[in-house]
C-alpha cells in the first residue's frame, strides 16, 4: 500500500502550520503521509514576505503579499504566540510586544526551519487546477513550475488550501477615478509610506488597512490624512492633520466630494476596501465562496469542506486569533487526514456549522467577536493534542489591546503585555513606535536605537 | 451534422479581426461556424480600453490593458488602416494622422458594431484552461464567468488565441528597489502622467514604452526625464531636461547609479522593460513560448500551431503592421477553419516556418524589419480574399515615420500622411501634439481646440 499523499497549497502562516502539525506527529514516532507543498513565491512565509513588486510578479502571476515597508504588528505578539514555540524560545530572550514584519517572519519560518520540516517544497509553482476524481477517489492537481513554464499534474488523497484571503483586493470604483490626476491604488499595492510624504492622502475604508496605512503615512510625513467610511468612522483620537468623512461621492479632478458635503483636494487615493476569497484554481464544487467573516459556511469546524472533507481549508476566517488559530486548525486537519479523528456524517457537519454561523451573525461588537473566536479555537483544541494554552487570558489580552488603541492610536504599540505561555512580561522597546523609523529585525533586536542606515532612503 | 464551433479568446484588435473575417464570409452568403468569443473585460476593444485600475481588476484577475491616459498613436494611422474599412468611411471625413486612444478604439469597435458582428460574446469571462481531446477530436475549454464565479466547460472544434502579448509585464529587479522611497512601477501600471509632474523620473528601457511615457511625462510637467538603456540609447534629439545613461546598476536610497558612473536623485522609477507572452490557460503542448519577435517559431504562417493546427494564434508577432496585419491573419485563420485552405503537412509547415524564422533572425535594422513584415503580410494575403492594398506604400510610410521621429521626437505627431486606400492626405490637427492636453475623441474631432474641461484634473 502506498503512502497517502497530501497537497498543501501555500507556505504562509497556515501552510507552515500544516507542516508543523505533521512534523509534530512524525516526531512522536507516527507514520505521516507524504506532503507536497506548492508555493507561488520562492520562499516560506507567504504574506509576511516583503516585495517592492506590485500587481504582477516576475512570472506574470499576481503578487501574493499585501505587505508594505515599515509594517509593525498591529496587535500584541502575545495574542498570536504558538503554544508549542514561544517567542522567548525562538529569540533566546524576551522581546517587546509589537514586532515589525521581519521579526514575525523570522519567528514563523524559524519554527519550521529549525526542525527541518520543509519537506517536498515546490517553490515558484502556481496551482492551476484542482479536480476531484470520484472514480480514483483522489484529487488531480495541476500546477505550473513558473521557472520553466512547465505544467504538470499529480494525484493527492487530500488537499489543504492554505492560500490566504488577504491577497486579492476588493477594488470598488468611484465616479471620477478615470480622470483623477494622482495615483489611485488599493492597500494591496501600498509599499512605502515615503512615497506619500508631503501629500494629502485619502483613504477609503475604516478597517485595519485604513487605520494602519493612514497612521503609517502620517508617521513618514504625509501632509494630511483623510479617511472616508461607509458605515462607521474609525473614531480614534486623531492628532492634527487627520479627518474622517462619510463615504466618497466622487472626485472631480483632484477634489474629493464626501456625503457630508465636505470637499477636499487630495493627491493620492488609497482604497482600503478589503480583500476577496479568490480560488481561480478551484472548480465550483470545491470552491469556498464567502465574504470575510468569523465563520464561513460550508466548512465543518471552519476547516473541512463539508461536501468533500478530503478538501480542507486553513485560515479562511476573519481573524483576531491568527498564528495560534492556524495551528489549532492544522492539528485538526492533520488528525482528519491521519484518521485519528472520525468526522460525523454530512448532515451532522452541516448542522454543527449552522449553529456557529448563526452565532457569528448575531455578534454585535468586537468584545463578542473575540469571545466567539476564543470559543471556536477552544472547541477545535478539544479534538487534538495541540498544546493547551490559556485562551481566556488571550481573550482578555485582545480586549485590553482594543482598549489601548482607543486610548492612543499613535501610542498603543509602546505598550507591553505578558506572555500567557511563559508568564514573562515583554520589555519595552528601546524606541517609541512613532520615532522608530527603521523596521529591520536588526534594529529591533539591538539594545538601543541604531543610526538610521537601512531606512535612510 | 452540427455546425463547427470556434472559440475566440479575446475581443481586442485581433479577436475583432476574427469576428470581421467570419462576418465578411457570412455577408458573402457562406455558412460560417458558430463563434463564441470569451473576453475578460466587459467591453470590446482589448488593450484600447482605458481603466484607472492597476494590477488586479474588480474580479481579482490581472488587468489586461497597459493603456494610459493621453496616449496618442505613436505611428501614423495610415499604416494601420483596415483595407475593408477606411478611417474616412468610419468618421465620414478625413482626420489627422495621429489620433488619440479613444479615436482608435472607436474605429476598431465601430467596424464590428455597425455590422452587428459581435455574436455570442461572453464578457467578464476568464479562460481557465484549454485541453485537446484527441479522442473526441476537439478542445475542452474551461472558463469562469467572473460576474457570478461560475466555472463551466464547452467543446470547440477550433480555438483562436487572440489574447495579446502586451499585457503581462516583464519586470526585472535591480539592487536597492526594496528600499527605494518612491514608486517603482512597470509601464503596464502607468496611468496618468500628471502623477509625475514636478518629479525626476527614471525610465528603464529603450523601446516604445520608454520613449512614449518619457515624452508624455515631460509634456505633463515632469521635472526631468532620465532613460537608462541596456544596449542602445534611444538617441533622439531630446529637449533640455532629458538625459540618457547606460544600464542602472543600483539605487541607493533615492540615488540611481548608472554604468557610466553617473549618479542622479530620482523620485520615481518606471520599468519600460517589455512584456511576456503569457498563456496560463494553455498546457505545455498547446502553449506558444517565444520572446517578442517578428516571427515566432512553431506557428505556420505566424498563425497555425504546427503541432495542432486547429489551434490558431493571432497577433503574436512584434509589430510594425498592426490592425491590418491582424486582419490578414484573421482572414487566413478563417479560411483554414472553413477549409477553404488546405494546410501542408507538418514537415512542410515546419520547413516554411524555419525559413521565415531564419530570415527574421538575420535582420539588422528597422528598415529591414519593415520590409520583412511587409513581405509576411503580403504572403498571407495571397491566400485569402482580404481586400488588397498597396503594401509597398505602407512600407515606405513606416520608413518615413521612422525618419520623422528622428527629425523631431516631440513634433513628429504634427505631421500628415496620405491614405493608401483613399488617396486622401490627412488634414493637420487643430493643435500641435505638445499643446494638445485633452485627448478625448470629442476634442480631437472638434474643428478647433476646445477649452480644457475634461483634462482639467
Amino acid at each position: 500500500m502506498t503512502a497517502k499523499r497530501v497537497a498543501i497549497i501555500g507556505a504562509g502562516p497556515s501552510g507552515l502550520a500544516a507542516l508543523r502539525a505533521f512534523g509534530a506527529a512524525r516526531k512522536a514516532g507516527e507514520t505521516v503521509p507524504e506532503l507536497v507543498c506548492f508555493e507561488r513565491q520562492a520562499t516560506l512565509g507567504g504574506m509576511w514576505n516583503y516585495t517592492w513588486r506590485t500587481g504582477l510578479d516576475e512570472y506574470g502571476e499576481p503578487v501574493h503579499a499585501s505587505m508594505y515597508r515599515f509594517l509593525w504588528s498591529n496587535g500584541p505578539k502575545e495574542g498570536l504566540e504558538f503554544s508549542d514555540y514561544s517567542f522567548e524560545e525562538h529569540f533566546g530572550r524576551p522581546i517587546p510586544s509589537y514586532p515589525p514584519r521581519e521579526v514575525l517572519l523570522d519567528y514563523i519560518v524559524g519554527r519550521i526551519k529549525r526542525d527541518n520540516l520543509e519537506g517536498d517544497m515546490r517553490f515558484s509553482t502556481s496551482v492551476r487546477e484542482v479536480q476531484w476524481d470520484a472514480e480514483a477517489d483522489n484529487f488531480l492537481v495541476t500546477v505550473e513550475d513558473l521557472t520553466c513554464a512547465h505544467v504538470y499534474s499529480e494525484r493527492f488523497d487530500y488537499v489543504i488550501v492554505a492560500s490566504g484571503h488577504f491577497s486579492t483586493p476588493n477594488v470598488p470604483a468611484f465616479p471620477g477615478f478615470d480622470l483623477f490626476p494622482g495615483r489611485v491604488l488599493h492597500a494591496h499595492d501600498f509599499r512605502d509610506a515615503n512615497e506619500f510624504a508631503g501629500k494629502d492622502v485619502l483613504l477609503i475604508g475604516s478597517s485595519y488597512s485604513a487605520e494602519d496605512i493612514g497612521t503609517q503615512c502620517y508617521k513618514y510625513g504625509a501632509k494630511s490624512i483623510t479617511f472616508s467610511y461607509r458605515s462607521q468612522p474609525l473614531g480614534f483620537k486623531w492628532p492634527e492633520g487627520f479627518e474622517e468623512h462619510p463615504l466618497l461621492l466622487k472626485v472631480d479632478g483632484d477634489i474629493a466630494h464626501f456625503q457630508d458635503g465636505v470637499t477636499k483636494k487630495v493627491d493620492a487615493i488609497i482604497l482600503c476596501t478589503g480583500y476577496k476569497h479568490y480560488f481561480p484554481f478551484l472548480p465550483d464544487y470545491l470552491r469556498l465562496k464567502t465574504h470575510n467573516c468569523l465563520y464561513p459556511a460550508s466548512l465543518y469546524k471552519g476547516v473541512c469542506w463539508i461536501d468533500n472533507p478530503k478538501l480542507l481549508y486553513l485560515g479562511m476566517q476573519d481573524q483576531y486569533y491568527t498564528f495560534n488559530m492556524f495551528d489549532a486548525q492544522a492539528w485538526f486537519a492533520r488528525d482528519v487526514i491521519m484518521e485519528r479523528l472520525d468526522l460525523p456524517g454530512r448532515a451532522d457537519m452541516l448542522a454543527d456549522s449552522k449553529v456557529w454561523v448563526a452565532r457569528d451573525q448575531a455578534l454585535e461588537n468586537a468584545s463578542q467577536e473575540i469571545d466567539f473566536q476564543t470559543d471556536y479555537v477552544r472547541d477545535l483544541m478539544t479534538y487534538t493534542d495541540y498544546p493547551p494554552f490559556d485562551l481566556d487570558k488571550v481573550a482578555a489580552l485582545f480586549k485590553e489591546w482594543k482598549h489601548d488603541k482607543e486610548e492612543g492610536i499613535m501610542t498603543f504599540r509602546d505598550r507591553s503585555y505578558r506572555s500567557v505561555l511563559t508568564g514573562t512580561m515583554a520589555p519595552p522597546h528601546h524606541t517609541r513606535w512613532m520615532e522608530a523609523l527603521d523596521d529591520s529585525l536588526e534594529a529591533f533586536l539591538a539594545p538601543v536605537e541604531q543610526p538610521r542606515v537601512r531606512a535612510s532612503g
